[in-house]
C-alpha cells in the first residue's frame, strides 16, 4: 500500500456561471464538491490503476470532514491527523470563456499538530496491516510548517527503510533533495527556480547532485525529463508525446506521480518504462474535465507510442 | 419568542481579496464564514436588540452543519427541519473596487420534507414552552417550495392565533398577501413588481386590498413607507433619515424586520413608533460592514430625528 501524504488538502468546489463579471452578483448553474489537494488527486489515480492508496496529512473543520466523507463515498482508504483550523476550499467559477479562481490560504498549523503528523506517520509505518510500502509527499505545505518539516518526514520515511517520492515547490523543494527523497518531481518551473539552473535538464541534474536517485521533471505538453544518478554516473531520457493533447492539464502531475509510485517505489519498472507509462497516463487526465480522473484505456493505447530517447550528459 | 423561519438559508463566505480578474486566479488574504439567508440575520438582529428569536427552516448537509454550529457559537436557539439536500452557500469576494458574488442554487426540497417542516411548525406553535409568540418568514424559497406552500405557512401560523410577517418577493408576495400575513415587508421594487402598480405607494395600498392589516414598504436611502389598514380606511406614513448614511446595504431589511417584529407583532407600538425605530436601526446597519449586524447606540441617538409625515390617500 502507498501512503499518500497531502500536508495541505483542499475541498474543491466547482461554480458553472455563465459568465464572470467583477463586481456582480452570479447565479452557479450548478455545483460540484471534490476532495482536493495534490496527494488526495494522487491516491483517487492510485485507486484507478488498481493500487491500494492510503490517504494521510493534516485535515480540519468543516471542510475537512467533507472531504473525509467524499474520500469514503470514493471508498478510498484514509488516516488524518486532526487539526483545530479550517482545511482550505478552493472556488472555480467555470464558463465557456475559461476558468476564475480563489483558494483559500491553508490553516495555521500548530507544532503540536506538525509532532502528531510526524508520530502517525512512524506508526503508520511501523504497523504490519496494513503494510506502507512506499510514501508519498505533494504539494504546498500549509502556515506553520516549513522545508526542515518536511526534509523530518522525508528522514522518517527512509529510515523506516521505505522509498519517498516527493512533488513540491520552492525551498521545500531542495530541502526534501537534501533530505534524501528516492524520488523528485518537479515540474521545469519548480526545478529551475530551486536550483538556479539554466535549463530544465541542468535543473534536474542538479537536484540528483544532493544524492537523490531520481528526479522526473515534467515538461507540460513537451513530456517529461528522467535523471538517473547512481555514484557519479547519471543517465537522463526525454520521453513525450507523439502529438498533443488538449484538455485540462489540472491534476495531470498527480497522475504521473501515481504511476511513478506504482512503476518506481514499489514495483520492478526500469526509468524508461516507468516514463513511457506516466507519459501515457499523464496525457489521458488532460483529456478529462476533472482533477484526479484518468482514462486507461486511453493511456494503454497511447504507451507503445511513446516517443522516448536518451540524452547524453555531460 | 420569535420563531424566524428562513426557508432557503444560506452559508456565507466573505474572501478579501485585492482584485477580481476574469480567467486568473486569486489568492484569498481573509476567509469569514457566517450563517446567513435573510430570517438568519433577523434572528441575529433580534438577539442584539434583547428578543429571544428562534431559527427554523429547512437545513441540510455539510454547510448547513456549519451554520448550525456558528448559530450556537453566537448563542441562537434553533430547531430545523432536516433535509437531505445541501443548504446553499453564496461566495462574496470583496476588493477596494467591489464585491463579486456567486450564489449557489437552493437545495431541491421533497414534498415530504416540506410536510415534515409544516408538521414542525405546528408542534413549535402549540408548546408552552418554548412559547411561540410570533412568526417571522424570509427570503427565497428552495426549489420544490412555491407561493402555495408559502401560503401553508401563513395560515397555519394564522390558524394557531400567532401573527406572522412575511418578507419574501415574486409570485410568494402575492400568495402571502392572500393568505392573510400580519405584515409585509416588500422593498419598491418587489411590491410594484408583485402587484402592477404605478408607485411604490399605490403597490404598498395593493397589497392591504387583500385583507393584509399592515404592509412595509422600503425606499432604500429614501426611508420607508408604511400602510395600515382597517377595513376600508387605510393611511399612510413616509419616515426617513435627515440624511442619507453610506455603507453596506445588505441585511439592513432585515434589521427592519426584527424590528417589526418585535415593535408590531408582539409589543404594541403603534405604526409611526415602529418606523421610526425600524428606519433608525436600518440605518444603523448599513453602517456595519457585517450583514446581520447593528449598531443599537447609532440606532438610539437617530431615532429622535427621524422625519415623518402622514401622507393622503386616494
Amino acid at each position: 500500500m502507498i501512503l499518500t501524504l497531502t500536508p495541505n488538502p483542499a475541498l474543491d468546489l466547482t461554480y458553472l456561471v455563465d459568465d464572470v463579471r467583477p463586481w456582480e452578483e452570479h447565479r452557479v448553474r450548478e455545483v460540484y464538491e471534490a476532495p482536493g489537494g495534490k496527494g488526495v488527486n494522487v491516491a483517487r489515480v492510485l485507486a484507478q490503476l488498481g493500487v491500494d492508496g492510503l490517504c494521510g496529512g493534516l485535515l480540519g473543520g468543516a471542510p475537512g470532514e467533507q472531504i473525509r466523507a467524499l474520500l469514503t463515498e470514493e471508498g478510498i482508504a484514509q488516516r488524518w491527523t486532526p487539526i483545530t483550523g479550517n482545511t482550505r476550499r478552493t472556488v472555480t467559477a467555470i464558463a465557456d470563456r475559461g476558468a476564475t479562481g480563489f483558494n483559500e490560504p491553508g490553516p495555521a498549523v500548530t507544532a503540536e499538530e506538525l509532532t502528531a503528523l510526524r508520530s502517525d506517520l512512524t506508526d503508520a509505518l511501523s504497523r504490519r496491516h496494513p503494510r506502507i510500502d512506499a510514501v508519498t509527499i505533494s504539494g504546498s505545505l500549509p502556515p506553520g510548517a516549513d522545508g526542515a518539516f518536511l526534509a523530518d518526514l522525508v528522514r522518517l520515511v527512509r529510515d523506516q527503510g521505505r522509498p519517498v517520492l516527493v512533488d513540491t515547490s520552492g525551498p521545500a523543494l531542495m530541502s526534501a533533495a537534501r533530505a534524501g527523497a528516492s524520488v523528485l518531481k518537479p515540474n521545469a518551473d519548480e526545478a529551475i527556480a530551486a536550483t538556479g539552473a539554466a535549463t530544465p535538464l541542468e535543473a534536474a541534474i542538479a537536484l540528483t547532485e544532493h544524492g537523490v536517485p531520481l528526479v522526473i521533471c515534467s515538461l507540460g505538453a513537451d513530456g517529461m525529463l528522467g535523471i538517473q544518478r547512481a555514484g557519479d554516473r547519471v543517465r537522463a531520457w526525454h520521453a513525450r508525446l507523439p502529438a498533443p493533447v488538449s484538455g485540462n492539464p489540472t491534476g495531470a502531475g498527480d497522475s504521473v506521480v501515481a504511476v511513478l509510485a506504482s512503476t518506481l517505489l514499489i514495483g520492478d519498472s526500469d526509468l524508461p518504462h516507468a516514463l513511457r507509462r506516466a507519459v501515457a497516463v499523464g496525457a489521458s487526465a488532460v483529456t478529462r474535465p476533472v482533477a484526479g480522473q484518468i482514462d486507461i484505456v486511453l493511456a494503454d493505447g497511447w504507451e507503445p507510442h511513446i516517443l522516448i530517447e536518451e540524452i547524453e550528459c555531460h
